[in-house]
């Protein structure tokens, strides 16, 4: 990376590949007309913060190039200093899936990191727990009126006696009724409910309370036979029984809970999502390389490192597949870029429907640019598994989790898919924070990490300033991440409890 | 209706239609082999409560007629006084949509009802409200945490200084952004969002809080250039400002919302919904036409009814359409019909997708006998008017607002469209509520009625005993909807404070 700067006084741009014809403006406000770079490059029009410029004179047609790679083809003649607007950048096709070289540059293992830990609660199945929460599965949006009412009385009334436990959190949903739940995407929802009851941490202590005439069947969220762990609202005598009925599964688990202590755990235990939301030009020169250096560490010392948000790779893919670790990884990959390719072609959308209108503020033109800043984010490691939308597993290693970009969709699949704490990149900010692990808010610019000091935990801006190098930052992340999972240092999410809602991907219809 | 009866002694069973060659079994707990009506019926084996007994031998193929349709064709040979179990009716094909007969047979106007009144809250734009909420609207699910963090506030330390505000409300939930927004069908969420802001309970009084980057422009979700009424999380300096800002404006409006009374309306400014969830063999002869009856009433006092749930209208539209008040209504009706077919197979499923495991166990067979028995609920007025999912009107009258069956689902949609009242059918029992209307539940069954005495508002159950006619109880049902309208009395909902989410129909992708 070609780095021009100063903090907001010498004019500075930022060009990540060597060989990139575009650069983006790194001032707080962007930059003037007429300014000159000390290399000697003029502007000829204002250029907003995070917005590319062009180096050279480009003809239309031209390939235009950012990451190295080329992002759009320029809409008409673009002189050398103006400022490429996203109406100026033409969308390329995305890599056609049926070429794409698999296993082809598999990275080679980075050498192991040891002697890494953290403090965490050790789980029965051998996962690891960065909090000490009550889950309360539901089976169906109807329980959630009663969910409410008792989780506020649960709060209230039995957790201040189990001081040990973290939390209660009710893992309400919009699904579970009214829902064809025999259509073949069906299957996405349902183990996205059954495997957020798994989430490490939980500590294995499944309850579930269900109406008892709803499509999804409560039997199906616990293990065969064991409906000892049902609530079935239709079964009680009314409004109190049932609230007292709930109380007291819940209770049975507090005590369990409150038994256990955070012990000192490999790092090779955490299982960490990875996500950018609010994106911009930034994301992939500050935080998400910066999360992707910490990638790297994580996956060093063992643990499991989740990359998702299918939108977000796609246009980047040919850049992925050769890193998949076999033939195998590739082709799941791939299936699963095939699967959404379908998935929107079948709603009448594109790819182009993402970014959003702040993302485009932020200087990202279209999906290719924020493709190649987002998979950033995984570091350079071996990919070494393909999750499809909720599932789960227990490999250690870089992973793709095949999510919907957005935010709380993808939250709320990679906790179904068992992270244990999830690292968050955001460019335009966000107040995202999930109640069931730890949300880590890294800022790709200084100005956001001031203005939101009381929500980002840390700010990779200072990449762009020349303030610190990937590699520290990283480092900083990887040490946060020990730090937050170890319950010695807490989110601004987590200090003033701000939390999204639970939010399924159900492609399949609603009846 | 033909009733053999008295409470739970004498062998009882409902035959609703004189050509019906099934009856259904009223007494609790069903009725053993070798139970003998007065009429001479013998059972050949145990028939569970709500389910059907053959009144006469039937052969493979034979038409099995309910409610004086065909809700399906035997399978195997059935003799007469044995149990009709859900396996033995072939599900018949719906009707066609193409053959429909239009507005044929307009049933001619009810006598006016006149003299009724209930005291709501007159809003500027002539509709009237049956609560006096503060209502936030929101533009994407970013915003959930801080709103809930505020909203708790709010009502801590405002809500006190303001008696004549009943609630405060964030109208959160998963859409926003992430979202295909310029797909064909992402209409629908986002009328809806903007619709439930127009609810006639929330007095007129908008505010809109937003991210700032979301694809859902809150722009969209005010009068056009009336961006005072937004608060943009991303525009402030941390989070104790964003709450602050939300404060302020939130207090404006509840100092305005403090100010109004209830005063004596008509009859004819209430907008109830009709729905039915939970359903069981019983809802078609006992709830839905008590129901039924009241929505007539309503009618004739120049009130709007709306009923819904696509699905549960599919089966019986031939006895719709003829019921269209003009071509123009009954080809709306059609259309949203055809839309659902179609969407549903996009997602390879169809309408065999309803009924639940519960409305099964209840005795409802498929989802022809439990259109048969949803219809029931919509009166026998001309229908007026006909509304895609999420849309308003002002139209008085009998109108079908098309939504899924879904019961969150259609209660959102049911609220954007303009409720102020719901009157909610249930056979199985479920607490649901909603934040924003009250719901007046009413049960099927004398048992559900006495099992959840402190949960179901009324109990139409009395009808399969003879100890009510249909008729009493719709009168019932009409009073106490004047009653609840006008804060005279509370719903068991409002009573502990059980609310279900809202839950966006987004039949457009995620991305």
């Amino acid at each position: 990376m070609t780095l021009k700067q100063t903090r907001n006084e010498t004019p500075l741009y930022i060009k990540v590949h060597p060989n990139d014809n575009v650069a983006i403006i790194v001032n707080e406000g962007g930059l003037p007309k007429g300014t000159v770079f000390s290399c000697g490059l003029e502007l000829t029009n204002h250029v907003p913060q995070g917005h590319k410029v062009a180096l050279i004179d480009l003809n239309q047609g031209a390939a235009i190039i950012r990451y190295g790679e080329v992002i759009g083809h320029a809409v008409q003649t673009i002189v050398k200093g103006s400022w490429i607007d996203e109406s100026l950048v033409q969308l390329p096709t995305p890599p056609r899936l049926e070429e794409l070289s698999i296993a082809s540059n598999v990275p080679a293992l980075l050498p192991p990191l040891e002697g890494y830990t953290f403090e965490g609660y050790r789980n029965a199945n051998g996962s690891v727990g960065t909090k000490n929460i009550l889950g309360i599965t539901t089976s169906v949006q109807c329980v959630a009126g009663v969910m409410e009412y008792t989780v506020k009385k649960i709060k209230a009334e039995l957790l201040p006696k189990y001081p040990n436990v973290e939390d209660v959190v009710a893992l309400t949903h919009t699904y579970g009724c009214g829902v064809a739940i025999n259509a073949p995407d069906a299957i996405i929802p349902i183990r996205t409910i059954q495997n957020l009851a798994q989430n490490p941490n939980f500590g294995g202590e499944l309850m579930v309370v269900g109406l008892g005439c709803e499509k999804l069947n409560p039997e199906r969220l616990v293990p065969e036979g064991d409906s000892g762990k049902i609530i079935s609202l239709q079964e009680h005598h009314g409004f109190i029984p049932m609230v007292k009925s709930i109380m007291e599964m819940a209770e049975a688990r507090l005590d369990r809970l409150n038994r256990r202590k955070r012990i000192t755990s490999p790092a090779s235990d955490l299982v960490v999502g990875l996500q950018c939301g609010g994106s911009d030009a930034f994301s992939g020169v500050t935080a998400n390389p910066a999360v992707g250096y910490a990638a790297d560490l994580l996956v060093r010392a063992g643990a499991t490192v989740m990359f998702s948000e299918v939108t977000e790779v796609r246009d980047a893919v040919h850049l992925l597949t050769p890193r998949a670790s076999s033939e195998e990884v590739g082709r799941a990959l791939i299936r699963e870029m095939k699967w959404y390719d379908d998935y929107l072609q079948n709603g009448q959308s594109d790819r182009s429907a993402n970014p959003s209108p702040g993302n485009k503020k932020g200087g990202l033109a279209n999906v290719v640019e924020k493709s190649l800043g987002s998979i950033v984010k995984s570091g350079t490691s071996p990919i070494v598994g393909v999750l499809s939308p909720g599932e789960r597993t227990a490999e250690k290693g870089l992973i793709f989790a095949a999510t919907p970009a957005s935010d709380f969709v993808c939250g709320t699949l990679q906790l179904a898919s068992g992270i244990n704490l999830q690292v968050f990149t955001t460019g335009r900010g966000t107040p995202y924070g999930l109640a069931v692990a730890p949300v880590i808010k890294v800022s790709t610019r200084n100005s956001l990490a001031e203005q939101w000091h009381d929500l980002i935990d840390l700010n990779a801006g200072r990449i762009a300033t020349g303030e610190a190098t990937i590699e520290e930052i990283g480092w900083e992340i990887f040490h946060l991440i020990l730090d937050v999972a170890s319950g010695r240092k807490k989110t601004w999410a987590d200090h003033w409890g701000l939390y999204n809602d639970l939010a399924l991907f159900n492609p399949a219809p609603v009846t």
